[in-house]
């Protein structure tokens, strides 16, 4: 299972740190370029107005299983949380789509670092994507919380 | 960037056109066995109602880069649309977790072909991956007009 870059990420996050705590609560427009010879699968992106990016978190430890989170005191399974460290580093974003230019999409809410290679771009669907009641023990509920490091019920 | 198999799906959908259109039109229970390596990374994800489930399309065509759908009389780029056949076919779910048994999650609402390599689970967090008000003018806005195959906007 060989992964082929389809693209590269140009970001203002340069390294760990520099990013917020989750997409969401990135304001900044991102770059994702997708490289000619994936151009021809762009066709009719902008009828989307926002889009699944999966990229790889190059930088990502693949050994990590457990490890604290903001939200809580104990380490958590990295399959429990939204770490980036993991043993397949596929980073899930929501991305808001701004325009297109050529072969390289504007968007904002992607906190990818910069260099970052880009995997996949899908149609976001509210229909089949969007569960609003879903119960997660391990992240806020609000924006607010996941800005601010709450304990998800706090 | 290789990919390591953190698991294997057990699905009664043994090839294509057994499974529905969509994972959110399936009820059927499937199996998500993670490998005792990786079982560690389990820890609190029955604290999770819903989950992200990444596994690999490993009967997909990767040289797909438009394709008609249910909801098109014309092609549409794979990056529009949720086609299985793309570049890297990294498929995307969000699953209901019904139970946890030893390293086996029995989830529903995922349509993956038996047999398929699982790659990664995620918590899922309303507050940053419900986006109630998306637009895509390449799916239908409701699960009945997936299911049905209208055109989006029909």
């Amino acid at each position: 299972m060989q992964l082929t870059p389809i693209g590269i990420i140009h970001s203002p996050y340069k390294q760990r740190g520099d990013a917020p705590r989750q997409g969401r609560l990135s304001d900044k427009e991102i770059t994702l370029e997708v490289y000619p010879r994936f151009a021809a699968a762009l066709k009719d992106v902008t009828r989307c107005s926002h889009l699944i990016v999966l990229h790889w978190g190059d930088r990502a430890n693949r050994e990590t299983l457990q490890s604290r989170t903001p939200f809580s005191d104990a380490p958590l399974g990295v399959f429990s949380s939204r770490s980036p460290n993991r043993p397949n580093p596929i980073a899930f974003r929501v991305a808001d789509l701004i325009r297109l230019e050529d072969n390289r999409l504007i968007v904002r809410r992607v906190d990818a670092l910069d260099g970052s290679p880009l995997l996949d771009i899908k149609a976001y669907a509210s229909a089949i994507d969007a569960i609003t009641d879903a119960a997660s023990g391990s992240i806020p509920t609000s924006l607010e919380g996941i800005s601010e490091g709450r304990l998800p019920h706090a």
